[in-house]
């Protein structure tokens, strides 16, 4: 397995661009297409917020069939909460994209990623897709990364080939998110090119599990937006031997599109709004998996844990409070906690910890927390980030 | 039903006092002490946390029968996750008072707050003991309240007197609390007096009551510590028929009970870490009691939300999303959104309101959101803050 460069667009048979149409007040690039050769066999897992956006709503609907084309991704606005205009806009913008590619709308995506409550501007949408579907080419990934992005300060892009038999096969995937964004309802899209021959039950099948245990597994602030998504598109291109089964292939397939999620979800808890800090959560030896990830949850999603990595005080106090509060089972007079290699509490009670190892260790831009329940086998991991005064900073700003 | 002043010394029968002993480092007041004439009623009310304070513990295992005369309480250390001997020393600490106020070390209750993991200084603790034994008072109320407090930057205490049949009765209350405190492991100590003649059942069954609806309704972080505690102590000295079911009686005394509690959990919210607004989350119209409670919970929780009223954005998408996340049930086209009296979103949907006027209305003190779900008719509340630099300010700063 090695990384290569392209994006979205190194697998074979991907085109893809990012152009400009007036959506983002300040001109940058604000609408991506990614779009396959062929059609490609389509998985993706979505939010579970109750409350979903129009253009996600389209979505699921469109890939229920477990097969797409195209995914025309535009940021700046999230064309959610805006009424029944709003999933017609998102119909109007498959219809558009679909007559133009020559094939059925229902083979295209959409995802809209930005402000909330404010109706897309079509015009600018129409012309957009249409300039978007002249100008994409076989290696357009890096410009359609930069249009989906919105707070975000680092891209967020990888690509790797591997071996399945005798052939040679590839991975692309970007994402965007940092946090709930100005003003909110938009965080994660994740979207994951592949020219694998891989049937489309298998890819969904791969698709969740992954997503499961990378970004699953990332908090930023304990928000999960309206308009989430992870959408992953295989079109057989490389011509290798079909996945349809649990088989070595599949394993191949799944530990690559692991490496790829991982890769983008740590990426994603690195550029959380205001962070400084990658922070990496660990819960072992739970009595269950539940258990294990409640606590690295409540740890993650912790102010209090947070602003102590913000300000590098080695505060072990509040973790083994948030494992408290996280309702899982334990008994706290058997929990050992490090932080990254330093152990500062054992069976529960302090220990007398170096301070000034504790603070070099915390002055990192890594910082690993791991908490030892010694009761079972099972643990769980979450990446997240510290809370700084520009995390306030950023979500405090108005709107207008 | 008025207000008066003595705070937990304003009922008949108790004596109080607070002072400086050594454990906090700047010389302020860190030992109180509330004693009843005669052995209290006595009831409680502690963390769901499963890892708990060494004092606190000893407590639960005091207040068991339901009878109490007196709590000592100690700031600046919260005697927990020191192991064994935490538990000792909260044991010794009942066992000084019990000998020095001529009765049982189980009649004594014990409450420490403050700096986790730290062995509690005994030789500042006996003579604080011996020291605020000596010195208490029948109107030392408001020398206990500062004794009490860390991070608190408002006094929080009340008391008040009213009616039961022919007789006079007082409740007094006092309270410290601001968010997990430097280093954390210290959120809301409550103490509450009353010279009511109530059995311990009948007020166990009061406090209980009145705690949900009242400091189980204050969230500054969403965390929760190990040493929280709400104690009530009612001594009987007021001479009126004691209380012994639900009668008109009770009735009375738990609606002077929730006016109490009400005023403190509202000055705790306030008085949040970092805070410059109250904020009064309101669910309405909810199709059970549960899901109303998830959605009051959810907002007030949001770092997202809590961000966007410090920065005096009426940003509402953060609301629906946050009601979205919680885990209630609800159908998303019939949400209507409040924030004080102006409406910005109906069905739903975006309102086209007026910026000005939520501009007006988010500079205030004090900010109410108010979500109705048009589902049934259940409805909750919850008290918060907003969420500032100053925020991160204190919980980043260094332990040391």
């Amino acid at each position: 397995m090695k990384e290569i460069s392209g994006g979205v667009t190194a697998p074979e048979g991907f085109f893809a661009t990012g152009v400009a149409c007036g959506i983002k007040k300040d001109g940058k690039k604000d609408l991506a297409i990614v779009c396959s050769e062929d059609v490609a066999a389509a998985a993706g897992v979505f939010t579970t917020n109750l409350v979903k956006g129009h253009s996600l709503q389209v979505t699921q609907e469109h890939i229920s069939n477990g097969y797409a084309t195209a995914i025309i991704i535009n940021s700046g606005n999230a064309n959610a909460c805006v009424g029944e205009q709003g999933y017609k806009d998102a119909k109007e913008m498959a219809e558009i994209a679909a007559r133009l590619l020559d094939t059925q709308p229902e083979n295209i995506l959409i995802g809209s990623t930005g402000v909330i409550g404010k109706r897309l501007d079509m015009d600018a949408i129409r012309s957009g897709i249409e300039k978007a579907i002249a100008e994409m080419t076989p290696d357009g990934g890096h410009e359609a990364q930069e249009a989906i992005m919105t707070t975000d300060t680092i891209p967020k892009e990888i690509a790797i080939e591997f071996q399945l038999q005798e052939e040679t096969v590839r991975i692309g995937a970007m994402a965007k998110g940092s946090g709930m964004i100005h003003p909110n309802m938009a965080t994660m899209i994740g979207i994951i090119t592949s020219d694998v021959n891989i049937s489309h039950k298998m890819l969904d099948k791969a698709l969740k599990d992954v997503v499961q245990r990378t970004f699953n597994r990332v908090s930023v602030d304990g928000d999960t937006s309206v308009c989430d998504m992870v959408i992953a598109l295989a079109n057989g291109i490389a011509g290798n031997g079909g996945i349809i089964a649990e088989d070595d292939d599949y394993k191949k397939f799944k530990d690559a599109l692991e490496y790829v999620c991982t890769y983008l979800a740590r990426l994603i808890a690195k550029d959380g709004e205001g962070a400084t800090k990658l922070v990496e959560v660990i819960a072992e030896g739970a009595s269950s998996q539940e258990d294990a990830y409640k606590i690295v949850c409540a740890i993650a999603k912790s102010p209090l844990v947070k602003t102590a990595i913000f300000g590098e005080d080695a505060n072990w106090g509040r973790i083994i409070t948030a494992a408290g509060y996280s309702g899982a089972r334990f008994d706290p007079d058997k929990v050992d906690i490090y932080i990254s290699d330093l152990m500062v509490c054992r069976n529960g009670a302090a220990l007398d910890f170096d301070e000034d190892r504790a603070k070099e260790i915390l002055s990192k831009n890594e910082v690993k927390i791991k908490v030892r329940l010694n009761e079972g086998n099972f643990s769980d991991r979450m990446w997240t980030c510290d809370f700084s005064y520009d995390y306030v900073r950023i979500n405090g700003s108005y709107r207008t």
